[in-house]
């Protein structure tokens, strides 16, 4: 129990994936850093993404309607930094960062390839809701560097070093703690008696 | 640089928050464990949370068309995987994981009272994406627990212990690896010379 201050309405809904986008329109890409980004639905695999009407990536969205998110690992969180603070209008944010585009397999939009992951994805659907526009979009492929891959070829996110966005803070990640289904899970018969977890 | 491996569609895009939401219909409350949420809008200040049909809280979404996004910290851990396994057909989730109901501000769903940070929300729409409906809505207050307000009544949410989702798993926030803008803040003047930052 805990005693609570009520606040007015504010997006305080962390913590969030930070990641960068790229896109591509009339022959130049640009690289946009997000944290108003989420899985949308599994079947098919969808995931949106926000974006203000007056960021330079916001009408090469809607020309090519298509995208890449690139997860970043600790390494490159400068380069998101970066990326989140300057414009594509005055910036190769690519050379900027000293980051290095590369093809994707199925959309038009380069992949960054210092990052451990990309998600392709083709956009849906778009709705203006205030400040930002949604793109709703469905994943067409997804690339993973191949050190992240397990003994039994399982994707091992955790290995790549993955950030983490807090209210303007950019953390890695801690401890596990537990696995999804813990909580049920019986306990396999063990040598000694141990206590019930409480 | 990375080698890549393809892969199918799925919905890889992590870390993700996890939280408890609340609903409330017909006199009965229910929580339901969702990782597929985010913020979708600042101003308004809009969130997204995705719901199977199947799922017990998707009738109580669509009728009373609010619910209260409790974001769990450690603490929570357990119970948070609980209420994502367990159905509240056959179940009180708020007394089989020990929680405490507690009321809303504007809303009619209940709080938990043990997690640090409640968002209170209104749906605006929703959308039928294939194995998820997602629901749009408007926060229209927050609460914090007073214990995460920092000298200057800063949300120091990071004294909250937070959960991450990561494909899966469950894991602790890390250390801090930098704020909003660092990578293009000027140094301050330091009494000896530093090494620039790679």
């Amino acid at each position: 129990m805990q005693d609570k201050v009520i606040w007015k309405p504010s997006t305080m809904l962390y913590p969030l994936p930070v990641v960068m986008v790229t896109c591509q329109a009339g022959g130049k890409s640009n690289i946009i850093t997000l944290a108003w980004t989420g899985t949308i639905c599994s079947d098919p695999p969808m995931l949106s993404i926000s974006v203000r009407p007056e960021r330079h990536s916001h009408g090469m969205l809607l020309e090519s309607r298509e995208f890449v998110v690139n997860v970043p690992s600790e390494e490159q969180a400068f380069a998101t930094d970066y990326c989140g603070v300057v414009s594509g209008r005055d910036t190769d944010k690519f050379a900027a960062a000293k980051l290095t585009p590369a093809p994707a397999s199925v959309v038009g939009a380069p992949l960054i390839a210092e990052c451990p992951l990309h998600l392709e994805c083709k956009i849906t659907e778009t709705r203006e809701l205030g400040s930002h526009t949604m793109f709703l979009a469905e994943v067409v492929a997804v690339q993973a560097a191949k050190s992240l891959l397990d003994r039994n070829d399982r994707l091992a996110l955790e290995k790549a070093g993955m950030l983490v966005y807090v209210h303007g803070h950019y953390y890695a990640l801690g401890k596990e703690l537990g696995h999804f289904g813990f909580s049920v899970r019986k306990k396999k018969a063990k040598p000694r008696t141990r206590k019930k977890k409480a």
